[in-house]
């Protein structure tokens, strides 16, 4: 963990408020969830990367690693009406290693719109964080859309072991590994699979390619819904072979690239399922949240200031 | 804990936002601590209403119940530049019980001014106190005023056990408890300590009485630095037998009060001993604490929010 002191404690600190103000302006209700929650909030089973720890009760407690998954608890298990709109700032946490180089607290601001019809919040989404990283002053950067819909279809068809097989050999982009998988478990996905470490890359390009590989119909829905945004947006990227981080993720993905920051500054999707874990059926939710920190990274060094180094 | 929604989570955003950047305005350097660190940074020995965790080597860890200890640190080990002029915001951690009523999770904003003259500097955070105030929103307090170097001149006219049991009987405010001990361990000190029980309320009526209290010229002078506050700031009362919360608080102290909330929502002092604890000489340093949460229990009523409830 570091110290934030000077250039940089101011600039994290603008761009978080410049952010979450224009949120609120745009319509998002302030919301300030705990740090400290029940593990269940955030664990289907133990995240060694989480921050653990006990209350007085010896009940496990999590140091939040995300704002989404607390937000879904309160939809969840209060009385908010929906649909509704949330916009929130504040610290999220994981235990990495320090030699890694990660900083394990992290400044997000990020929204939830949740109980809207799908494609509309998500172009809201999308406008909101173009607008919030122009207002950011980040100048270069690029979207990358997936598609946690296309993947949920072809593990579908296969048993859990094989899924997991499945998932593994997309994760490490393995071409022999996928045409050995292939051969041993022939499906209508077969041409589609043998080609999916391939399939990232400028949209039309790829997006063109991916429909001569696959006749299903969801998973030609799932391209057409990023094929669209891909127009809206410009500047966008394509990986089709993206695997959902987390299980609750059910349509578009995307994340925000630049070439400076080797990691996504903004991430977000469609997530219907997280309410499962709350005990409440699925309801519509697209988000994203920016990491203030990796923004700083981005744009330093055009920062001009004159109160101390950072 | 709790969840803040709506009119809470907007307000409280809009306070700490307001204070942070007159803060800055006013020519104070933005810091931003861990919210997790070691140990060692706030505790002593282990004080079980602070939240405690391992990292990955086995270290332990404590999610903050401060920040001037943090802000403490960096002067002590980075090489920051002195006279420095610090503001944050951010939660602080206590882990109290649930039934107790008292969130865990509390939003603070503050300063501290580090390495300046004593006397300017406690003049300078009273200014910026009211202004704050002023700017929150918070239109009725009082400013209690206190002095650590009063009883810590008392305490080091016994040994350590007498002192330890005459704190004990400040601590409960016992007029029969303190006549004891006077009788016991008759000094200088007798009559001061006879009537330190009463010795709270408006400035000028206590500091006249205590003033035919004491000869001794550290209290003395101590008192004259309180008197010489209470007039530069009107409202103020004064309580001559407040403990020092922390041993490092080696000079004036203030608290802020209202009538409706039933503990201070600003807090701050003279702590010039805690650089002590980072292996480094005493350095003069005050500062202050606001409790924005405790601002928003303060103000609710007056605010007007159209945006759904709290």
């Amino acid at each position: 963990m570091h110290d934030k002191l000077f250039k940089r404690a101011h600039s994290v600190y603008q761009i978080e408020t410049k952010v979450s103000n224009f949120l609120m302006a745009s319509g998002f209700n302030r919301i300030d969830t705990p740090m400290i929650e029940y593990a269940g909030v955030f664990e289907d089973e133990l995240d060694n990367h989480n921050y653990h720890l006990f209350d007085k009760h010896g009940d496990l407690l999590v140091i939040r690693p995300d704002v989404t998954q607390s937000i879904a608890r309160v939809v969840a298990t209060t009385k908010v009406t929906l649909p509704i709109k949330f916009s929130y700032s504040g610290k999220v946490f994981r235990n990495h290693d320090e030699l890694k180089g990660l900083q394990n607290e992290r400044m997000q601001a990020g929204i939830e719109i949740i109980g809207f019809d799908a494609a509309v919040a998500i172009t809201e989404a999308l406008d909101l964080a173009k607008s919030s990283l122009h207002l950011a002053g980040v100048k270069d950067y690029r979207i990358e859309l997936s598609h946690a819909g296309i993947l949920h279809t072809i593990f579908a068809a296969f048993d859990t072991a094989q899924a997991e097989r499945l998932a593994s050999r997309i994760k490490h982009k393995s071409i022999t590994g996928l045409t050995e998988f292939v051969k041993q478990n022939p499906s209508e996905f077969d041409a589609f699979l043998r080609q999916l470490p391939r399939l990232f890359g400028p949209a039309d390009k790829v997006l063109a390619e991916a429909k001569k590989l696959v006749t299903n119909p969801e998973i030609l829905a799932g391209l057409a819904e990023i094929e669209n945004l891909s127009h809206d947006f410009a500047l966008s990227t394509v990986d089709l072979g993206m695997l959902a981080k987390k299980d609750y993720y059910t349509g578009v993905m995307f994340r925000v690239f630049s070439d400076k920051v080797p990691y996504a500054f903004l991430s977000g999707g469609r997530y219907d399922k997280l309410f499962e874990r709350f005990d409440a059926g699925a309801v519509s939710a697209v988000g994203w949240a920016l990491d203030v920190d990796a923004v700083y990274e981005e744009i330093r060094q055009d920062i001009v200031f004159d109160g101390g180094d950072a």
